[in-house]
């Protein structure tokens, strides 16, 4: 049976928040930038609770991490540190365990989540986005090459590519519809002017939380431990500039104009029951090189993913968001510890705070598309509430990813929300 | 006529740092990582200048800057604080225009270079690497696609992608030789092992000052007042792993590993006299589009750049390294002004010490190739003086890259090196 919160609002039916899930994020109250937890409806102040004793016995490193106004501190010490620090939040926020006393003191340390505006949860060094879904990969082939839609390395090479780490942005950032170079397939020239295909990437990312030497490789059984834990990101994408400037090097400023995160880092100790194997392989599929050859725990999660579309007129006339797409983490052909290990097989660096993003995850069927793109093929574009219909983003959508973990038995966890609006070219 | 400094050594010929140059590094000597300019064959420590009231008189954020360990403060402050700083350190280190009691006060800020570390610059917040040697691209494209070797974008688009700022290192750093997934043509699956095609490339970084906000392009007639000043790059590639993985989303594991940066940043207003037109546009060639079009002024760089081997061997028989290739900067299609301005076009925003890479530098013809990749077409491997023969880099090889700028009249400016020795595969 799971532990019950005496935060009344991690209990509810439906919450993201409950006592099992203990998301950080960085939040500013007043004029500090602050380390919290989510619990229900509310964030519990780290750093109020290491000033005023409540996390004392732990190791000062600790206590430390907990008083930056960043995550990077905590995510560098690694899962010992964490397992610490989380068994005595748990212990402070749960109805059982803690001592009246204890309560008493633990609620003072409450700032309720309207109140708090969510700030980046921690300075990203580098920001890796890979391409893990096959699914994705495949649909997303077709378009170019019907006959042949996967490269030949995409069973044996977790393809990844950098992305650009200063345009990541929190959820709720408004998102600048980009201008760049396109060439329409009838022009002989290209023109430079407003995107007109932008498009939006159901994604996970991965925070790493300590990290390793440069020349140090990761081998896959140490690979879970540097994980810190998971949020949604909506890689934005401009397909029109993408198509033009993508060979030979990749995408480049079809992706770099903006980037949402959401807030809340789940963490891994968190999600350790929905712990599945991977789905997308075949029994016919090459078998990982032994460098990747993944344990005998399972390594991929089940993580339900939801994509919801508002326009403008949609928001003006009172409709609800429309549900564009369904998938789950489970569907990705390369699990999060493999990208990992396959990052740092060459000596690469992985600093605590960097972020691995998995690509889009999309699923075998119709209604699982992880962004707009896979729809192309469909005679017929997506119909809204409103009549509207769309093949691509307007200025004015509202874009919001969710992800929630939930099995017989165990509490639902949630993500929260990671959102953007599309404003027009400026 | 220049002006002599009175650092005796800074007016003697050959020297990469006379009083006209002024480069920018960080440096430890003692237990402090400190800002100074390289001078002759001394640093000129900012850090004590601020704090002895040798700059008094500058504005007050000028003067924290240099007491910073880092670069970024300085770089953000825009050209003309850099022109104004430049102008005081300038007039200390005259001859000229120093009082004598202004260079007994100086003469105790210097630090002997052969006394001093060289550190990371900057915290380099994201790298870009960029394509922009047509000379370059052409004899690629052409091991792959002998008779189309140029794909059609390279002419509008300023091919550029990601790379990785974690393994950013100073020159000096030993490199160790990465693993990683290769497939030779002869077989049918890939194999991870030790890369056997480690290879240099000769290229130019370009620090950015003050950057731009999110969402705000930077025009062409402002690109140059971003540009804080250029030092040499290594972007050590290892070929075999880039070709096997780079489909379709461009160079990953073969890239971040490593790259080596000179520890000198030679500011911009030192190379503005040797300004000229950009040298591989052709006529024919399409006319940059309207947001990438140069004004009036020259846009590319006269700087002379040279490659140079030593094998283990050569060190061990005391020959003198063996001069690979000469190129020049101005060879580039695209100029520094056009890289920053289509990086930021499409909104994307650049921070004070992101760094902005050229790619290999090549010129037209046999013996200005910028890296070992386009040699690999000739009839013969290179011959070093000890007989020893080379596709490409084997353990205990030395690359070391030179650059300077030198015209009649001025007094030559150097870069100083950039140099990283090959470890075996751990």
């Amino acid at each position: 049976m799971a532990l019950k919160s005496w935060v009344e609002s991690a209990n509810q039916t439906g919450t993201d928040f409950p006592l099992a899930n203990l998301p950080y994020g960085v939040f500013r109250h007043g004029h500090s930038d602050r380390i919290g937890v989510a619990i229900g409806d509310q964030i519990f102040d780290l750093r109020m609770c290491a000033s005023d004793g409540l996390l004392a016995g732990l190791a000062s490193n600790i206590v430390d991490a907990c008083t930056a106004s960043i995550l990077n501190p905590l995510m560098s010490l690694g899962p010992d540190a964490w397992s610490a620090l989380r068994a005595r939040i748990t212990s402070l926020l749960s109805a059982e365990r803690a001592s009246t006393e204890e309560q008493r003191r633990a609620r003072a340390m409450l700032v309720p989540q309207d109140e708090a505006e969510m700030r980046m949860p921690a300075q990203v060094g580098d920001y890796t986005d890979f391409y893990a879904s096959l699914h994705h990969a495949t649909r997303v082939g077709k378009l170019f090459r019907p006959d042949n839609p996967l490269l030949p390395n995409y069973k044996y090479v977790p393809i990844g590519y950098h992305g650009r780490a200063s345009s990541l942005v929190t959820s709720g950032t408004e998102i600048r519809r980009p201008r760049g170079q396109t060439k329409p397939a009838q022009s002989s020239e290209p023109t430079f002017g407003i995107s007109r295909s932008l498009d939006y990437e159901l994604e996970i990312g991965i925070f790493i939380g300590a990290g390793n030497a440069l020349g140090q490789p990761i081998p896959m059984e140490q690979a879970e431990r540097h994980i810190f834990g998971f949020c949604l990101v909506n890689d934005w994408s401009a397909r029109d500039i993408q198509s033009w400037e993508y060979q030979p090097l990749g995408p480049f400023l079809a992706k770099s104009f903006a980037t949402t995160l959401s807030p809340w880092i789940v963490p891994l100790a968190a999600l350790d029951p929905y712990h599945v194997p991977v789905a997308a392989r075949a029994p016919e599929d090459p078998k990982p090189l032994p460098y990747l050859a993944p344990g005998s725990a399972p390594a991929a999660f089940d993580l339900d993913l939801e994509v919801f579309l508002e326009s403008a007129q949609m928001r003006a006339s009172g409709k609800s968001p429309l549900l564009m797409s369904r998938g789950n983490l489970r569907d990705l052909y390369w699990s999060p510890a493999q990208l990992l290990t396959h990052h740092a097989s060459n000596g690469c660096n992985l600093r605590p705070g960097d972020l691995l993003a998995t690509g889009t995850i999309s699923g075998p069927g119709e209604g699982s598309e992880g962004c707009l793109l896979e729809m192309q093929h469909r005679a017929n574009p997506v119909r809204l509430p409103t009549g509207e219909t769309r093949r691509f983003l307007e200025d004015g959508d509202r874009v919001t990813f969710r992800a929630f973990a939930e099995r017989e038995g165990l509490p639902r966890l949630g993500f929260g929300e990671c959102t953007g609006t599309v404003l027009p070219a400026g």
